[in-house]
């Protein structure tokens, strides 16, 4: 059997924008572009042009200074034209070109009561409005994606009328008309007898589709469709989208791959989805779900004694497939084993000929473990991640000492720094005590620090704190655990370091000393120009 | 056509406590079993008696005080007898029946290389050990349910085999015969056609379904099977279970009634599904994603202005149910999107004759605009906005007033409370003064406000926090505007409060506080019955 071919769209900046608590600013819109082109998916679909200032922005600065895309193609997202009107002179339609995209995806109505009743015009007046809008978008040289909003309920309401719209988009010139279970009310089978008839009658033409998941079979309807002949599957990396979000692609790309044999990222790839799918949610601010399938930090993770045992015997007792293949790994909740060749690029950074079966990089594997369990993360941490390769081989020695650090705040406040830092610190027996004032605890702590560590280490002075992040990592109240994130640069390098506490202020007490300390050990070992 | 029965099995308490932190004490597994048997589930598992003291002392617990289960019965699981043995002489056999459960569930193996492999007995032996257990425990006066653990692996590999064994389990007198897919690596169409070939091989005994989740297709493998003839069904009410979970009771048995017209609980209760999922992750100790289908505070949440619109002008466009026959409700995010109609549903709370163009409507949302350009986002935290509503329409006097709060911390750190704070609150002229220590500073804040706060309002005492957010809004390194969003519950309701500010502790203060006043003036409105 020849191997089939689906293509993915991910609609992460338009759809996925909407899900509550999501707001991407233009930054984050080019990460999230950067990781979805590395996974490799077919199309990546943005914002619509003509809804927001943030999105022309992005489209701006998309043209003047296009990212490189492998596999990828862009698609900007907006409707077909108003009725009673030209394409060409609709201000949407010429927005959503000048946006400069080379694939548009074109949204309509094909369930006759909206036609009528929102739309509030004839039913072959809104046929004419998908195929002009369609076919002004191809004159043009884009490839265009007609998205058939609500296509179930439409065919419960007037087959006929639903399947008609589809075939205006193809006469218009779409390359892909792709049903939308706009609900997410629709079960599996509704969705494959209904696509199976829309590939039939559309021969010419990719059919896709594009699930929701509040009835918790998102994931199910888009495999219901591929099997009934969907060459087209939208959603988003991780599922995030308004309600109960899209359908979740990390998922669905593994499940075809995996189980069906249906390539829909270049092969390659697949080893690195479940990183990817973890930084588009550190991207997003969201914390993935320990139970996600494939991706999720939990899905190969053994706790009862006996299926530890079995898995150790033989994995297919109870694993489906081997981690690896989806870039996850396998955890034992009481004893960790180790996967070693992971760590070596991090410890050949310090010791670049140490020997792959050198004691120290298990060492320093067993250490990582043991600092991943408690929270820790070193994806988008490595300057702490380096650090703590340089303590397991024996090249680290502190650059300092802390003898007393004391925070105070209060409430109600007085003026803005809110707070106060005593720090007294020994660098070769040799102390310094200053203080410092800040807006908030953490800025109080880092001037403090810096301060006193100035003294000493004169090169300090360039250096300076870019980013702050702060993440719940497990909920429990005011009493869970958080992860702080945070960049520095001094000028010419950026680096990221970590810390992980019940308490904030210790959390990010450890990525500031990392953050300097970083620095220092840079140049102890020459890693500087 | 006639109404069909599928009878659903909980095993929280048993597969379900393998997830990854889950820890239930005895006291939580009674208010696991109150609450499956106020939803009126058939069956709810509970561990193996002979396993753990922890289950032991439930079980007995149970024998002398039997909880009231209206529609359920308590079922004890445990294996089949060993090999070679007599299944009256078996030790574990004997303990499951000392349970005193008027259910067992049994289970055994099917597959015939763990026959071999795992068990090291012959083909026939395995079978007559699922025989004779069975027909033990109906001659001890019980009902059983036999598990077919690895069912589908087993059919893979000899499906004569698989399906003998569960005759053996008919023929010792089991009243239902579960198919597990224990690895759930199954795809939904295998489980259907197995399951049918089950259905039509087993004419006296109910067919049953225990699905994981590991390819996210626990809910349609378990619908599949349903509409292939099983008529029971097993899995979690939120999907907790090890590795990826396993299948989701909430959604399906939503989908079973809603979708399908399938009774599975007293059709009453349904109703009753999202308030008692909730209490479920509440007792659990987890946070229910905002996304879970129909049970989620997101599930019937909209956000773009469009949709918004669209559902108030009729919800079948973006909704597929009436929230309310689950138990949930309608959500409008507030956003600057969302316009003047919008706020009014709010304000209407708070006093529901108000006119749609009178001038607080106009306060409101000015005063709501102002604090979002702040950074203030009172998506996923209406209880802050119904707070603001109450004061810009002058119904709000503050509970208490500040006269001094001290928040102290310090490195290095000894012992777990690394914070500790000092008090002073005045209510109605009288002062209180305490203090507290934390696992950081928003801990110690937290415990030492609501201390004081509880000496003037007793009924604060069952409020406690269920959820913490921080999020870094605009990065300025250290002096970044965080918000910070807390998720507060009285057992019965759950509200969600925001703070902002450049200083986390101050954003922290503004959101417990809000907390707290919400409860006391939801209570002085009489909101609540």
């Amino acid at each position: 059997m020849s191997k089939r071919n689906v293509e993915i769209l991910d609609t992460t900046l338009r759809d996925g924008a909407q899900a509550e608590g999501i707001s991407f600013s233009v930054n984050d819109k080019f990460q999230v572009v950067e990781t979805l082109s590395d996974l490799g998916v077919r199309y990546i679909e943005a914002g619509n042009p003509g809804s927001n200032p943030k999105d022309r922005e992005f489209y701006n600065r998309f043209r003047s200074d296009p990212p490189a895309m492998a596999e990828s193609q862009l698609a900007a997202f907006g409707s077909t034209r108003r009725k009673n009107s030209l394409a060409e002179e609709d201000a949407n339609v010429r927005e959503l070109l000048a946006a400069g995209t080379p694939v548009i995806v074109i949204f309509g109505k094909v369930w006759d009561l909206e036609v009528r009743d929102i739309l509030r015009c004839s039913l072959k007046e809104n046929q004419a409005m998908i195929r002009d809008t369609i076919a002004y978008c191809r004159s043009q040289g884009r490839e265009v994606i007609f998205d058939a909003e609500h296509y179930f309920e439409a065919c419960a309401a007037n087959r006929d009328y639903a399947l008609s719209c589809l075939t205006a988009a193809c006469e218009g010139g779409a390359s892909v008309v792709c049903l939308c279970d706009t609900n997410g009310a629709t079960m599996p089978e509704t969705i494959a007898s209904l696509t199976r008839e829309a590939v039939a009658a559309l021969p010419d033409v990719r059919v896709g589709i594009h699930c929701h998941n509040d009835a918790g079979l998102a994931v199910a309807g888009s495999i219901a469709a591929v099997l009934a002949g969907a060459s087209h599957v939208q959603g988003t990396l991780n599922g995030i989208g308004e309600r109960c979000g899209n359908a979740n692609l990390s998922t669905i790309i593994a499940n075809l791959h995996i189980k069906y044999q249906i390539s829909c990222i270049p092969e390659e790839n697949l080893a690195r989805l479940t990183p990817l799918s973890r930084l588009m949610a550190d991207i997003a601010n969201l914390t993935l779900p320990n139970g996600e399938p494939y991706v999720g930090l939990s899905a190969f993770t053994h706790k009862g004694g006996m299926h530890v045992d079995g898995v150790k015997k033989n994995p297919i007792t109870f694993e489906h497939i081997d981690p690896a293949a989806v870039g996850n790994s396998r955890r034992f909740l009481l004893s960790e084993v180790s996967g070693r060749s992971a760590v070596l690029d991090i410890v050949r950074r310090v010791k670049p000929d140490i020997d792959r079966d050198a004691p120290e990089v298990g060492r320093v594997l067993q250490k990582m473990k043991e600092m991943e369990h408690l929270g820790y993360q070193y994806e988008g941490a490595e300057a702490s991640l380096e650090l703590l390769v340089c303590k397991e081989l024996g090249i680290y020695a502190p650059f300092f000492s802390l003898e007393k650090l004391r925070i105070a705040s209060e409430q109600p406040k007085s003026g803005a720094n809110s707070a106060y830092t005593y720090i007294k610190i020994l660098v070769d027996g040799v102390g310094e005590a200053t203080a410092a004032e800040g807006e908030g605890p953490v800025n109080a702590m880092d001037r403090a620090l810096q301060r006193a560590m100035e003294v000493f280490y004169p090169e300090l002075t360039r250096v300076r704190l870019t980013d702050f992040k702060v993440r719940v990592i497990n909920a429990d109240a005011t009493a869970s655990k958080v992860r702080t994130l945070i960049e520095s640069t001094d000028g010419r390098q950026i680096w990221n370091t970590v810390g992980v506490s019940t308490d904030i202020l210790e959390a990010s007490w450890q990525a500031l000393v990392d953050s300097l300390e970083y620095k220092l050990m840079r140049r102890q070992l020459e890693w500087e120009e």
